[in-house]
């Protein structure tokens, strides 16, 4: 498929499309109905270029939904299986987000700013209407509506060093999935260290559209000598580091423990979870099917627009979700989720891609 | 923007985009996390033919909020301000839903398939995540889910002589906005008057993706003679017939009343809507700003992918947001919202389309 994108006011410009646009970007989704850059030089210089320097991610897509009110800290435990109790402000925390059946919603992470403030940081799903239909039914004393905040994210090894020239040394000594307060142009930004790759880095909470390209602008002219470009979430980077991607990797089908997210569950301490009933068993007894790590033999594979049946014999026993070649692993990487009678590491099984059959084999864990 | 489209998963293929792509797509949105073909041979050549012969349209992206259960008409009537009393089974009813202020969160066509079973053919918004929320909120007794039902629009004047071809005469007696269940291959389908453009004819519902090429391949190989073609919603053909687009033309900050729809609003006999209270009000006096038809003077203007602001002066008024040349008015044709102390017709105002100040009309009515 090599398609354009038509423009519409519907498929949203973020407060950074300007400075993306300067900076040549080439390709795009669309998520969360906004734009969200896929490709600037191409997506294996700009997987090397991530490696090595530091780059600049338009990620305002990661729309928030801010709960506010009395019952804030109540209705976000509704919403998921962690147990947030212990959670303090200043922290992040990854949050499944299931429904009453514990069918994944979202994949977001939770910031909380106070104990009646809080941001969910959503992956590619409106999860404001399920929240607001939440707060509604069950009459919670809580606003629940999307702020003009946009994240921004730095990544990649030099990225602290180009964050210490704008905020200064002290964001140095952000701990990951913590946040804290910096000032830009006299205006507060929460900026957490965190982020949708595993080269290190930041999002910056980018409060107010009008201070997102003076901020933008500031950042690349502090980043010359640092090679700094503007990038976006790698395809290969994240295969390689086993990021999961809401929408590809799972659904409203997959439990968070069918999607390897266990360990952010606290099924029985999670009191109030409105999928809590649901998950109980699941969490005792473990699912039937999981996410793995998966390599894919032979040349370049094309791209994973829809899932790739894996089979073992005659017997279909998972499915490709994602995958491409990867230049520094030299194998094509990829995630699926398989059945718990072929998911053990090094079990072999065919893999259809798209009329073509390739051998595929179960991994012991991500490639980074 | 000439960017391309990265292939993914979460961008949802149809069970149509095999005869799709057959067909020669050249542009594409995404509308509801699907893909929703935008141009095959041009935007101005797909409408000149929308208007001559037949086409068939992927709507696949319009997905179903399928409502079954005891509390599923109360349901319903929770979500719009549309008084569907007096709804029978056969009828499809154009419904606002709104939030408890009053915001639309979608715009879609209600089908009653029962007392107790309802479908909900959505525009581009996770509506699904706000009825279940509802639902659990509320502790109805009723299931709230997604089905495999991909929707297929036959539009164009030789509509009623292709369906007729495959279905059979009766499909000519079908009223607008009612539907009657046909039978292809074995299979009961929901076949109703209606589709997103003013050249008549028919959404067929199709449930199972397994017959969708089946049927697609038989339209196609039927309606040879009569110029049979791919096509798709049309920029302009919608334009010119005033058919809204939710997330061009409104939003969740727009009330039903001001995109021009308190004609499918019932607000006080509407016992039991969600948003009642927040509409009464604006039910009684008016909206202060309103969707209108605004022609834009000068050449063609490029695509509308922001709102275009508008202005009296220096006074901002309004803004477009959806806009293209129209061929067969020899104009720019486009949708805007206006402030109540400049939306009659014949007012003259100012638009700021990308930097360039143009003259745009304030018209009575659409084109067509």
């Amino acid at each position: 498929m090599k398609a354009v994108i038509s423009p519409s006011r519907r498929l949203r410009r973020t407060p950074f499309s300007d400075g993306v646009e300067a900076q040549g970007v080439s390709g795009y989704t669309v998520y969360n109905r906004m734009l969200l850059p896929t490709i600037f030089e191409s997506v294996e210089a700009d997987y090397h270029h991530l490696k090595k320097h530091v780059q600049v991610w338009d990620v305002a897509c990661e729309r928030q939904v801010e709960l506010r009110g009395p019952d804030a800290a109540r209705l976000m435990q509704m919403l998921t299986p962690r147990d947030l109790r212990t959670m303090t402000t200043g922290q992040c925390y990854y949050v499944p987000i299931v429904d009453e059946t514990g069918g994944m919603l979202n994949d977001p992470v939770a910031v909380k700013l106070a104990e009646d403030r809080w941001w969910i940081s959503i992956a590619d799903s409106d999860l404001l209407l399920w929240v607001k239909g939440i707060a509604n039914g069950y009459r919670l004393d809580v606003l629940v509506d999307e702020p003009d905040v946009s994240p921004l994210a730095i990544q990649g090894p030099k990225s602290d060093d180009l964050m210490a020239r704008i905020f200064g040394d002290f964001v140095r000594d952000i701990r990951f999935f913590r946040y804290e307060t910096f000032q830009f142009q006299g205006r507060d930004l929460v900026i957490a260290r965190s982020g949708y790759s595993k080269q290190g880095g930041f999002e910056i909470y980018v409060e107010g559209a009008d201070i997102a390209m003076p901020l933008w602008d500031a950042l690349f002219a502090a980043g010359e000598d640092l090679n700094v470009r503007a990038g976006c979430p790698n395809a290969i980077e994240r295969v390689e580091s086993g990021l999961l991607s809401y929408g590809n990797d799972m659904t409203d089908d997959n439990t968070p423990h069918e999607c390897g997210l266990g360990r952010f569950c606290n099924t029985h301490s999670a009191i109030g979870c409105i999928g809590r009933d649901a998950l109980l068993r699941v969490a005792k007894e473990g699912p039937v099917q999981q996410v793995r790590a998966i390599s894919i033999d032979g040349d370049s594979v094309p791209g994973c627009d829809r899932p790739w049946p894996l089979y073992a014999g005659d017997v279909r026993v998972g499915q490709v979700t994602s995958a491409v070649w990867s230049p520094d692993f030299n194998e094509n990487v990829a995630i699926g989720m398989v059945r718990m009678t072929h998911w053990d590491a090094g079990t072999t099984l065919r893999v259809d891609v798209m009329g073509e059959t390739r051998v595929a084999t179960v991994r012991d864990g991500f490639w980074a």
